[in-house]
């Protein structure tokens, strides 16, 4: 990957920001990562709900759908596939916390590719590690996809091996929360449990819609606090993003799962879903 | 304040960053805020040491001291006096939390004007106020100055009143850790205690250097957990940055404290230090 990469900052095709910009002085923002498939974004309606609920817990204001669309338009002006990546900061202001009414965020959306992912992830489960770093519980930036994401850059440092896809990190109790870049779903039976993400992790878009769906695959779909024990005992693990969907991990912490079809089902369903959309 | 502000990026004067930096994306980064007098940055040995260190906890290559004071040389043709920031962030990274080793830090320098404190700050005290938010245990990142830093922005949006001057936060326990900007120490009797950053906070490097200068002054210097309760019960409250040095805090939470000694004192021997230095 080379860069830089087509970047429209707010809207303008020159994509450098201001070192005084907040987003970089205190992660003053918040972001997306959506898939755009011939150049549509993808549950668009979703991701733009979403960066907007995030936007306004950080007291930011968000751009209009119709600018980002219409950015996400300009850098695919061939109509192909790939990935918008949207960052939404709090723009340039003097040193020091404050916020002044002046301030007017900063709107970034990138096109880069879709990840280049082994076709047997799909097929035969991906292998994941326990980090050893806890997330702390922080419930005023709990669930948001913020810029401050420390935890994750440390959790991610924890591994080097290439047939380990995602780290999974535990909070402070030692509840199981997410994988650094993903969010888990466990069945036990037709249960379907995802950890609650009041006190800490990133509530995706894909988790969300994987508990609408499961109904419909005759699955009981919950929110709760789970331990490291309970998630072994699980029947199967699903993580799940925007990117990928949702994959069956086969792999984690010394024990082995047989490859099953609910994460197959949920990316149809997902899918189909798109279709709609 | 108006932008762009001097500013040298890895040294140039283009003073822009590619939105695809992780400082940006993740906060993946640390920083320094110190006075420049007369076209010297104070105190530099240990700001410098605390950059490193700062550094090396995030495993982020540390630029060496002579290149940043070159920066700050550059910014400061006319010696006068001012404000220095630097920011070290991990550089331009692909999408994803991974990094690599072909990353090279981003070196940030910017000059920034002196705050125009007003000189009843140093003479009758300043106000603070209690902060709602309460900081997260993260042991990991506690005491770094990282580019992590929602928790102040949020903590900083819930006071207006220009007469405050910052806002104490507790941690998620009810101890007392910090202010947005600065940090505390307390004076009981013969003892001068700060708060155990060992969880979460900022360890600036004049709250150690007064722990260092306290016996000068008769005082027995220590670290503690300590509750706002116990924090009411101080005889004095005094709170520090590389700014301003250290004021006494006179209003807080409902009580008045009287003017005494020990900030200005502490104020002269930070700044006879300055002069060794």
């Amino acid at each position: 990957m080379t860069y830089p990469l087509p970047t429209l900052v707010n809207g303008r095709p020159d994509a450098l920001i201001s070192p005084a910009d907040r987003g970089l002085a205190y992660g003053d923002g918040v972001f997306r990562t959506l898939p755009v498939i011939l150049g549509n974004p993808q549950v668009w309606a979703l991701h733009y709900r979403k960066l907007s609920e995030d936007c306004s817990r950080l007291n930011l204001s968000c751009p209009p759908a119709s600018e980002l669309l219409n950015d996400i338009q300009q850098l695919y002006p061939d109509h192909a596939s790939g990935v918008a990546k949207i960052i939404i900061s709090r723009g340039a202001g003097g040193r020091g916390y404050a916020i002044s009414s002046e301030m007017q965020s900063t709107r970034i959306v990138m096109r880069t590719a879709m990840p280049d992912y082994p076709q047997h992830y799909a097929e035969a489960g991906v292998q994941l590690t326990l980090c050893n770093l806890r997330l702390a519980h922080q419930p005023r930036l709990a669930g948001i996809k913020h810029l401050n994401r420390l935890e994750n850059v440390l959790a991610r440092m924890e591994w080097q091996d290439p047939d380990i896809f995602d780290g999974v990190v535990l909070d402070q109790q030692g509840f199981v929360i997410e994988g650094t870049m993903s969010n888990i779903l466990l069945r036990f039976g037709f249960r379907l449990l995802t950890p609650d993400l009041r006190r800490c992790g990133v509530a995706g878009v894909t988790r969300d819609r994987i508990l609408q769906l499961a109904p419909s695959l005759g699955l009981q779909a919950g929110v709760a606090d789970i331990s490291l024990d309970q998630m072994m005992q699980a029947d199967e693990i699903i993580i799940c993003n925007s990117l990928f969907g949702a994959w069956q991990a086969t792999r984690f912490n010394g024990k082995t799962w047989q490859p099953q079809q609910l994460a197959e089902q949920l990316r149809y369903l997902l899918q189909e879903q798109h279709e709609i959309d």
